[in-house]
């Protein structure tokens, strides 16, 4: 059974690239174990303040995000694959235990307001790894959603604390 | 990595369970080969015309439904975990490579209306195979109209086909 090779529609896509000067298991160790995902997850000023992962096919992958006034806002996701130190894939399509998502509150600042699944792909490379994310939506609208929430930049910033804090472990 | 124990909420899910007499490596068979799987899946007078199965985690499972009266329905999910002979999980929450599925059409009577996963256990028995579905909604108003669809007789009847064409192999 050969994995699925992921056909990116950038209609519907968004992707992020970058190689980073950090081993391939740490970036890994920062993505699944909440003590290692909680100091870089969210762009400073805002705080992972919670993070909960049962890192399996069917389990939780949650987070809860602090604005810099206060105010949480909490992610549940289920994870789908998980290949060591190779690729994440998580969704908020589904719930733990793979039930799907009630609809979204009708919050529009809430972060659960559009669906997409996440696929994090290391791959080993001379300067260290090469870090692919690669997030579908449903539709355009989806993507453009996303991006005009700064999908890029709150991607960047995010693997920037995620290296400076490899760096100092 | 032990796998997820699947909890269900009665209030939310639907599970059906049969013991059958017929091998778990056929019954497996006959739910992962399009041509294995059209003759049964669909309780008669409806038949199954179509079928495409990538039997991978994120790879499509689609089929397409004929009424009596030869209206197409067409049903397209995402396999989620594939244990030979032993698990099957799908959803129509998510399209394939597990791209969240797009809103309903709002035809009420398409299949696609309301979102489910369906995990469905296979496991030895004295007398054959111990059958189990478990199928999770994300509301009770989806498990209702599941239930109100004919669940229960569905599930029935397309296994008495499924163990009437797998003696006949």
């Amino acid at each position: 059974m050969l994995p699925l090779k992921h056909q990116s529609d950038p209609r519907l896509d968004l992707s992020f690239e970058r190689v980073v000067a950090v081993r391939q298991e740490l970036v890994w160790k920062a993505w699944t174990s909440p003590e290692h995902l909680k100091p870089w997850f969210t762009p400073v000023p805002w705080t992972t303040v919670d993070c909960e992962i049962d890192l399996r096919p069917g389990g939780v992958f949650r987070t809860v995000m602090r604005s810099p006034q206060g105010q949480e806002f909490t992610n549940i996701g289920c994870y789908l694959e998980i290949v060591k130190h190779e690729k994440l894939v998580w969704t908020n399509a589904l719930r733990p235990g793979y039930r799907p998502a009630p609809p979204a509150a009708g919050d529009a600042a809430a972060c659960d307001t559009f669906l997409f699944t996440a696929i994090l792909l290391l791959e080993r490379h001379q300067k260290g790894t090469k870090y692919t994310a690669l997030v579908v939506h449903k539709d355009e609208a989806g993507r453009k959603q996303h991006e005009e929430m700064g999908f890029q930049e709150g991607w960047g910033k995010a693997l920037d604390q995620l290296v400076a804090y490899a760096k100092a472990l």
